[in-house]
């Protein structure tokens, strides 16, 4: 405790505590398979076992770290948990927590490159790196964000750039924005667009084919439909990887569109591009080289924690057009240096890049590429058996590390077919030794079993499916 | 290394390396005023450093580290170090950098109530508590984001829901919407208002006082102007604690204009919101109860590592509408739960109220007044010194830990003095001991000394301030 009127904690205290925190970690990460996946707290709960307001006097470490213990432990859903199967599955890493723990011992704020020219420039080598791994075209202008979410809103406020729309004038009638999506792409599109104040109909949904794939030709009929309507297309968003079941837009056709009618080509490869770090499964990002943009999160599947997205781009001057602004007390006196504010939203910039530079060097390109693999060998596993069993079917083709698939309740009708998954699903989820999500695809309830942690091995896949199996007959 | 085909690094290798990062991250703390306080890395050097790929096997933890070491750190700029004085002067603070190792181990997305039910309710609850503290109305909904740059981002959108504006149809007239700030307001409102597609005309900059505080009689009548033109109004931008000078706006003025013109009235108080936690300092958020949106910074003047913005709004309705979207794969079965993802931008969402639960308990409300008060009684040391003596002149009043002052070149033209203030500023950064931030007000070269750092004593303050006399001694 530190009631004293001035100064930080000892180092003597931080080194005893941060040891402390180091086992714990340790250990947590050693024994999370003993706890339920999903935190069994009640809504409620967490917020009922703790003070109505802060303590008036300072309190030991000792007792606050008790506390994480007893009150904040248990309401934790265990994303490290090797049963882990639901979302995009995670993992942070021990290189990658490391590199965390660095940054917020040095605090840097990266916004100037002055601020710590290691943050600007490691930012720079590495997703240069990256780059390189996934077998995308040099040079490209690549940054850190957040999440997928900023990545992809400033994409399209780059785009907006690009097109050269100038702001309407007062009495001039309204030409609207269009951005084109598939009805399979994420819903950070869908925010991006609203947020960029496009409106609800800023964005068109493309339907897909059988493999949920965007159709190119309704995509062009779209375009024409809205020109010739008084609206103004502005960009498209391809995505590799889709997070209902992981389908491939055909990125080269819709490339050849946006060149016929010069718009700008953002592909969401969050999940699914660091794929493309596997030599056999470079093809994936077929076409994205002629992209304007992309983004790639390595805190979903490349084992740095959360949060940690790029944003690539061959257009930077459109993205710094989209959020440079001259101001004196950040001027500063070195040329030609780059200073990452004027590529993006956010003024404050925490050096994300070092955690990512500890995960690239610890397991190197073939680590990576290894563990990438092992994990689409066990989502194979599961969709063979989802193909075999004369219970499950596979639903959606299986390109990376997500099945998705249904039991088959014999002769039931459509709705109590979906019932009886979503019970599948609940209950399942309910052990506590898994946890799957389910989705709708087509008005038809599917679960959705994906792979992306460090610690999910065979023995964890075939234990999910055998619960699957017998918990699909008590239904 | 770990170069096989799977898993993590190993809970023993953890907790080795662990360890030292920990011990490590204690000695940079104590020593961290024996180095340079900006980094004297030159353009480029510590890119020229790194390899150019990525190393295909992967390296060991030590080799990793020991770049860190000799290729990293000289190129950190230090805003742990006392004589850090410059932008807004931060400190990560031990229990807070202990949080963030935790939340890193942890590794969850708070996306989702269900996502760690924990990471909900202590964010909830943490926010609760700081409400509190700053003597805020109840109830008020708050959350975290990453910076004030997306706080502000998502207060604007809110409003311009809260103002229900339709999007623009085909053909109607543009109607134009416009926001409102001070020309002393941040960036970042200029930021959100080009990202939320208002364009550079959707703001406009109200001049202000003598002491740098908008004029609130100049705001309504550019209020008035607008709405005859043409344009519509939908929020206003008060700040307690500018940028440049940390001037308060006139809130309770401005509030009477907003409640008569219907307009959303957001406060930035991004730095200097936290003054509040000390009982006489209260005053300065007089008015703020009438906002209906306010962004305060744990990470800049509270001790929290960055990155930690809180956003309150008393219309959490117009910010659900701005953001939320019915998503069947994140459908959750639990009814009355807040799911956070649903009131902002990001669908990731890091655990950060858990490192400002550790700093509000460590401090407790005293140690964090204390601290608060010693700031701003530092600050005013080098008031006094401005005013008193010869060469030095204050230029703004003093609210809070930040001065802003100017050396006085006998007789000197406009440009003289503003080239010698410039000068000075460039030779005691050079110094190595302290890092000051200059800006221009009104078109005159001042200096800026703010005080946030833990580290930060009254003996650092005297030593900037025989520099900066003994360095104007040498112009």
């Amino acid at each position: 405790m530190k009631s004293e009127a001035a100064g930080d904690m000892s180092a003597e205290e931080f080194r005893r505590y941060g040891h402390m925190v180091v086992d714990r970690i340790a250990r947590y990460l050693e024994e999370v398979e003993r706890s339920p996946v999903l935190s069994r707290a009640a809504p409620g709960e967490i917020r009922a076992s703790l003070p109505k307001a802060a303590p008036r006097a300072g309190e030991g470490m000792h007792d606050i770290l008790a506390d994480f213990e007893t009150k904040i432990l248990p309401g934790i859903t265990h994303w490290n948990h090797p049963g882990f199967m639901a979302y995009f599955a995670i993992t942070g890493s021990g290189p990658g927590i490391l590199g965390e723990m660095l940054t917020a011992g040095l605090n840097v704020n990266g916004m100037l490159w002055r601020g710590s020219p290691a943050a600007t420039e490691l930012e720079e080598v590495t997703l240069d790196w990256l780059r390189q791994l996934m077998g995308l075209p040099n040079p490209l202008f690549g940054e850190i964000t957040d999440t997928a979410s900023s990545s992809t809103l400033y994409a399209l406020a780059a785009a907006r750039e690009f097109a050269a729309i100038n702001p309407p004038e007062i009495g001039t009638a309204v030409r609207p924005l269009r951005v084109y999506a598939s009805s399979e792409a994420h819903s950070s599109v869908d925010k991006a667009v609203m947020t960029l104040g496009l409106g609800a109909a800023g964005i068109r949904h493309i339907p897909v084919d059988d493999s949920f794939r965007m159709r190119a030709d309704l995509l062009a009929a779209a375009i024409a439909e809205d020109r010739a309507g008084g609206a103004r297309p502005i960009a498209v968003v391809g995505t590799v990887g889709t997070t209902g079941t992981t389908a491939i837009d055909p990125i080269p056709e819709i490339a050849d569109i946006c060149e016929r009618e010069r718009l700008w080509l953002h592909v969401d490869a969050s999940y699914a591009g660091v794929a493309a770090i596997v030599p056999e499964k470079r093809h994936v990002l077929a076409g994205v080289e002629r992209a304007h943009s992309l983004v790639v999160n390595p805190h979903k599947w490349l084992f740095v924690p959360i949060d940690c997205s790029v944003l690539y781009t061959r257009e930077p001057d459109a993205l710094k057009a989209a959020f440079s602004l001259p101001l004196e007390i950040l001027r500063t006196p070195e040329p030609g240096v780059t200073n990452l504010m004027d590529y993006g939203m956010s003024l404050g910039r925490r050096f994300r890049a070092l955690k990512l530079w500890f995960v690239l060097r610890y397991f190197g390109e073939d680590g990576l590429a290894a563990r990438l693999r092992e994990h689409m060998r066990l989502a194979q596993i599961v969709a063979r058996w989802a193909e075999q069993s004369a219970a499950f079917e596979l639903c959606a083709p299986v390109e990376f590390s997500t099945v998705v698939f249904r039991y088959n309740l014999p002769g039931a009708e459509p709705e109590a077919a979906n019932a009886a998954n979503a019970k599948l699903l609940r209950l399942v989820n309910e052990s506590g030794e898994v946890f799957l999500s389910g989705t709708k695809i087509r008005g038809v309830q599917v679960l959705r079993l994906t792979i992306g942690n460090l610690r999910t091995t065979e023995q964890h896949v075939l234990r999910a499916l055998e619960l699957l199996e017998r918990t699909a007959e008590d239904i």
